[in-house]
């Protein structure tokens, strides 16, 4: 049985031998590092910053280097506890999560498939390492793709007189159902600030151009103004609607002979290979936010 | 020695017969089509509308058909009438330029060589079919790479009290060298409405991000807002500053280890490329300008 | 109700009047062509060769124009008739096919689903023009997708003894089903020359790299080379294995952190939106084959 | 003034604790890591191996911390014996250079100036961190691109009977003008084995296709077959021609419309960039060479 690992996310501000301390303490505890990465910017808001991505095997963590160098407890909360302390004498943020808390996923929908069957796909493919324990829509649509994968649906319809017990509810299942990620997969509502506050982590995606088009139907507006390229971004959602961290962009080429409804089906096959490469990134731990944007180690 | 041609761009409200009586015309006078491309718009604004550019070989112009024909007279003005009449009963805009019609370009620059360089090249290389009588500038810096490729440079220095009679100058010298196009090589000025009305059609390259940032130092911006892709745009200019018809866009990625300076650098090659393209399109006469898009056929 | 569509693939030696001959044989019968490309290869074996694609509206069949350019009798066969003399007098080889025959796909896979659920999305999300009568496949995994998908599944289990046999039955079963396209989407058996002789045609996807490696585990191949980039090429097959005229290809980037797991996934991506795309050209009837290459239009 | 910086590589068999053991040693003597990378390929060729980019900065070489770790003597030599020692404890391979020791490049080319004007102008502009001292070709024609950049050009003229002569003097130039590296920027001459064991590394730009075609006139080839993307790929040359460690590629998509001539044109704007890319990878030390593949960090 291979042994468990722990992935550290940390982040602080620049100084002498920050690689040094944080790989050190693991090597004096006899915890092997098998993956690593850091960056340092140097034009952070408030100074050079240092962003580092550890990944620990656990295997040695009852060994004898282990004990003594946890004063005796080699258990992952003196593990925790001691490099609480470690962080704090470097002004550090950090996080830990381990292989064996699998993320819990609730995909939100509207009415298109796209996104959502490429979510389940690469789930089931073993490529997302999650579980989706539920899929959430504001409209029965999708309830078959759910149903085929054998995923619990729950239509939630909404109206504006009805979005703040509506979004209750949403956040209810996600807390009944243990939910460590949303991820809204051309769900077409905009979430309240309150429903984002008390929410985990939530992901978006977002359809955009070179001139960006705001108000209804962008891809007539893209079409009437020629562009050559339609895009997708994938962003924590914040309350600045598409303003959050971004995660993950592309875009595709279009040309003269596109109506919008084609631009808009090339954008889907952006959308969703961006929205996917996002969620990846963050169940493998590989996203720090820092104010406005995002490192992804 | 092969024979010349005539390329034509044709833009007419769509309607039964429209490839059938635009080539047949060619056909009855005996001129060999050697190149065709028409698309249809069926989203226009006014209706759906057809484009159609045509490369004709001029080489049976004297041979009895033409002659037949053109009603006795087989030169190109006899062409020209008679093709205007048809244009005239499909209500269509044409236009025709001759291929020993060399485009003359006028290259506008500041201090950034890169596409300076990049169109140059590709003129010598013979993929820019054009000739480059002068290189315009604001500042000296460029003069050394204009006198390298034995280019006439001249510098022509600006400030917001001289800025209309340097624009004077500008015209005046694109008037001299009989220019019929003007690139704008990350010429760092905005032209006023007065030149843009009076010169030869301009195209501009233009930096572009999503989403987008306005402003001094978009490069700055964009890694303050961790973006993920850096693109441009050329189009001609028009007085909507960076509103004219889009011609060419695309983009590269980028990535957070990425400073400013890099994202610069990265765009900067961007720029140079979808720049070049945009001009060879236009040189080839594929771009047919229609409201705010273009058709490149 | 929309009228019905003729499409036209013509391939011919490039001769003079081409273009004015093939549509004014539409217009002269009042019917409108609504879209059309062409290209003329300069380069072909055997001398210069002239390609076009014609999309004739066939509103107009039975009225008047349609009626007297026909000699009285606008039937489809009739149109065939006339538009085959002539094709016969350019010495042009053409083909038609109408809006209302909904081209019928069989799909053959082994254990893959990526292609599969690629495909069958896209025709579900109507982007593929087309009927998915059946899925075949030489092992029972994928039973349940063709079952979520609600289309019949046969399991056709095949050994070195029993492969004559058993492509006898993919045969018999495609005709059966009035098969007019076979799809192999990550079928992982060669087809024999008998089958490919005998089937309709076959668009295969194939994995490929720059330099190419052959033989088995490729991607351990590749990655023992340290390549950056893994593609993927959608063919006609051919008695001549993975040499068949090519209708789409592209890579993605792939880099020295990437075990050929991770570089296998994403091949997988390229592959399914190549193999997608192809397929796509195909039934819109914008793909010629000329020899060992094709044009598509 | 900013003070110099080393950059070390290191490539060792995986062991607990290499990262905290190297990041150990530089904190231990007071120099700051200001940018690492490392990697463990768990597939290669005996057994799990590690690599590592660090940059250290050296200004805190003669500070005490430094002075007593390196036992009183805190020169680079001094910290280089000691690294070596570690290195040794580890089985580790190691190189080091000095920000202020300035790569030395010679470009070697023949008649297409494409390549060597990409290098020539990114190396001006600042992206390519090295001088290049002179330009060696077997054909005048690039006098005059050299002349212009004020770079001394040798013309070595090479037949059959005279290669190995020529390459002597190639080799000659090279150690006179202290070079480092040698570029290949379309040199159209196969060096000996002979060249390749006395020159500094060599980097080829290699035009590549899927599938690959060999022999005279690839692009002609490619046409002919219908290939629907060119690329290149940049590779330390080694004696099996064009089979080095590969650094860099990338592809650019062709169509049908596209003769041999465009796609050539097309390949040639692939391979100045990809060369260009590679050329500055290994100049930022960012590349090490295992076995058949790099790891470019």
């Amino acid at each position: 049985m291979p042994s468990q690992q722990a992935i550290y996310l940390v982040s602080a501000p620049d100084q002498p031998g920050l690689v040094a301390r944080l790989a050190g303490f693991f090597y004096s505890a006899g915890l092997n590092i098998v993956d690593a990465g850091n960056h340092t910017d140097p034009l952070a808001e408030g100074g050079p910053r240092f962003f580092m991505r550890l990944v620990v095997d656990l295997g040695g963590l009852s060994a004898p280097p282990a004990v003594a160098a946890l004063g005796g407890s080699a258990t992952r909360s003196a593990l925790e506890a001691r490099f609480a302390e470690l962080c704090e004498s470097l002004s550090a943020r950090s996080s830990v999560r381990y292989s064996d808390q699998i993320p819990r996923v609730a995909i939100l929908v509207t009415r298109d498939p796209a996104c959502l069957y490429d979510l389940v796909l690469r789930q089931r493919a073993g490529d997302l390492p999650c579980e989706i324990p539920l899929i959430l829509s504001n409209h029965p649509t999708l309830e078959g793709v759910a149903k085929s994968f054998e995923i619990p649906f729950y239509c939630l319809p909404v109206t504006p007189d009805t979005k703040p017990a509506q979004e209750k509810q949403l956040l209810d299942l996600c807390a009944r159902h243990h939910v460590d990620l949303v991820v809204l997969a051309r769900y077409m509502q905009i979430l309240s600030e309150d429903f984002l506050s008390a929410a985990p982590p939530v992901i978006n995606i977002h359809h955009g151009f070179l001139p960006a088009f705001q108000g209804a139907r962008p891809y007539h507006q893209a079409h009437a103004r020629g562009v050559k390229l339609v895009g997708a971004t994938a962003h924590y959602a914040t309350r600045d609607l598409d303003q959050g961290p971004i995660i993950e962009q592309d875009v595709a080429r279009v040309d003269h002979t596109m109506g919008p409804d084609e631009m808009a089906r090339l954008g889907r096959d952006v959308e969703r290979v961006v929205l996917s490469r996002a969620v990846q990134a963050h169940l493998e731990r590989r996203v720090i936010i820092e104010g406005r944007r995002t490192v992804v180690l």
